[in-house]
């Protein structure tokens, strides 16, 4: 079959350029007389894989040299524990902003891991908007406020890190290297990869210095962000085969603008959906409040909900895959990560429009 | 280059038709227009992939039905810490034996998240030996008594697991489906998938039902094995491309005889290699006591260490890869997984009986 459209909220589409090189090296990695993925974690060859891919990592995404790229398992969901288990001392606490069900679910986490207290909620007006920097309850003995800066299943996005007085931790997993992180303000940021960078099985850590030198002494190795650091990301065997690829399309993403280049992607493709959407007066609607709308997932409701399965069926046809939106809010999404091509964005919105017309 | 026989202790050889099916396969997985690792885990495709490798590993380990398998991340080094949080409640303590390099850092992460003893240690001989099951202590308050059924490192492996009244758990992390397995003396099994059943980034953990209900509450959901049971090991995104190339070395080891052919092979190949070393009259030494020798990691020596550098040299040069020994214990190793080809062993066999002849 040729190539589809690819809008599934994650994993993600990868470049075409990507998988050609990574199916054309599988089985014999630069001559070695064997794939990568059958190498010591401890090889010359994965070492230089390894530390390439973190160190194109801090170039790209503009770490400052007084943070720390760990590379770990277990995808953001483990570090909903890690963090709080890590950061949080006993007689401290940390604040959760529940934007939206990754908010909540981090908070949920966090509950079980070490004292923690809710910074805002964004339930009561259905998780269509993000807070204002002043709605956020920031108490004195707070050691950071967890901030989602995307919340992928309602759509809606942090565009700017709020700057509170005290260190923000932010999950960055569904926007990661779409926006620039405003670093003053952070001690932590993290995500899984799989959606803007690479294949699952990888979740990056970026940590400050300072709070790296204050975690909890004393936690059994893997769930010890010093331990990560200490071996550099190399405590246990890594998830070669994702660190491998995120290096391949962290390469990609240099050539083509790196995080600048990047970010005009984002804004200029969702503004294609959501101009759709402003243009076909009702046909189409956001839930989100537009200044929070999400440039990575776009949500948007038929406004004759009985239109949903013939948009999907005819979508489907067109080679436009993986719109319909989360279980929890109904209607659709359309996930525009990085490796989406700007064909595929412009031939969603020619449909869109088409099909509102045919059908309106 | 032409394909090496690599002994690397892991991650590990893969079957040269495996690693072409994963090639040919990769940019469009059956037909889909995408490649498996830009899918969602909540496709129908993977999720066929995912179930399939968790019902062929329960078949090929005859894993009994009273038994949950788990498919998580973070390596067994995540279950150093999972294992206690999990299954020691608060009074209680478990037992470890500290039998090589991998039974003490199981040791001193229990330490970190519960209560622990050392149940039987093997410094003292130098880890040359595994313990008699009447040398293990084991207290009346102990939930489990941990074993490592094979040490990677220093080349010693339980041929059996004892039977010492109280449930065991095991990490088979290096001769996982080598062997088979007592399940009746066992309450968990765990290990890495990347030395005998596919790349780095997935875990197997095979835990009793009854154990998995009286896992501790209330643990962030990542180190909750009840979470993961519940969720099919779909609580979040998986490591989908390491699922995808297990499930495929577990069809290419069923084709094999199962665990029954693989039991055979690691014992017929493991047995080439250390009759060459008794043949050799001192040229080669086993540190390993000899009813503990492992069949999966042969560790030697040369008795003049000065031919260290030439051995490895000359079997590099010969295309024989990997085979320095571990820096803490110096010498040589040879890993045999399952996927090593026979004649890879029988060119190493050959190879050890020349060096010796011409240098001895």
């Amino acid at each position: 079959m040729s190539r589809v459209r690819n809008f599934c909220a994650g994993p993600c589409t990868l470049p075409a350029e990507v998988l050609d090189e990574v199916s054309n090296e599988l089985s014999d990695f630069e001559g070695s007389g064997m794939s990568l993925i059958e190498m010591s974690h401890r090889s010359p060859e994965y070492v230089a894989v390894h530390e390439d891919a973190i160190d194109r990592l801090r170039r790209v995404l503009e770490v400052p040299d007084d943070f720390e790229v760990l590379f770990l398992q277990g995808g953001g969901l483990l570090q909903f524990a890690m963090v709080p288990m890590n950061l949080v001392p006993a007689g401290s606490t940390a604040g959760y902003v529940r934007s939206g069900a990754w908010g909540k679910a981090a908070h949920g986490d966090a509950t079980r891991a070490s004292s923690s207290y809710v910074a805002w909620d964004g339930q009561d007006n259905g998780f269509t908007r993000m807070p204002q920097p002043q709605e956020i309850e920031v108490r004195s003995e707070a050691r950071y406020v967890h901030v989602t800066s995307n919340e992928t299943i309602e759509g809606i996005q942090l565009r700017e890190l709020p700057d509170l007085g005290v260190p923000l931790v932010v999950d960055v997993s569904s926007d990661f290297l779409t926006q620039s992180v405003e670093w003053e303000r952070v001690d932590l940021v993290y995500g899984g990869v799989q959606k803007n960078l690479g294949p699952a099985g990888l979740a990056v850590v970026v940590i400050r210095r300072s709070a790296l030198d204050g975690c909890a002494a004393d936690l059994p190795s893997y769930l010890s962000f010093p331990s990560h650091a200490k071996a550099g990301s190399l405590l246990n065997t890594p998830p070669m085969f994702s660190v491998y690829v995120t290096g391949k399309m962290l390469r990609w993403i240099e050539a083509r603008g790196g995080l600048a280049g990047m970010a005009e992607r984002a804004e200029r493709r969702s503004s294609r959906i959501y101009d759709v959407i402003e243009a076909s007066t009702g046909f189409y609607t956001s839930p989100a409040e537009p200044q929070a709308r999400s440039r990575t997932n776009v949500v948007f409701r038929l406004a004759d909900p009985d239109l949903d399965a013939r948009f999907l069926a005819e979508t489907r046809a067109a080679g436009l895959v993986n719109l319909k939106g989360h279980r929890s809010v109904g209607g659709m999404r359309a996930s525009i990560y990085n490796a989406m091509p700007d064909e595929g964005v412009d031939e969603l919105a020619g449909f869109m429009r088409d099909f509102a017309q045919a059908a309106g």
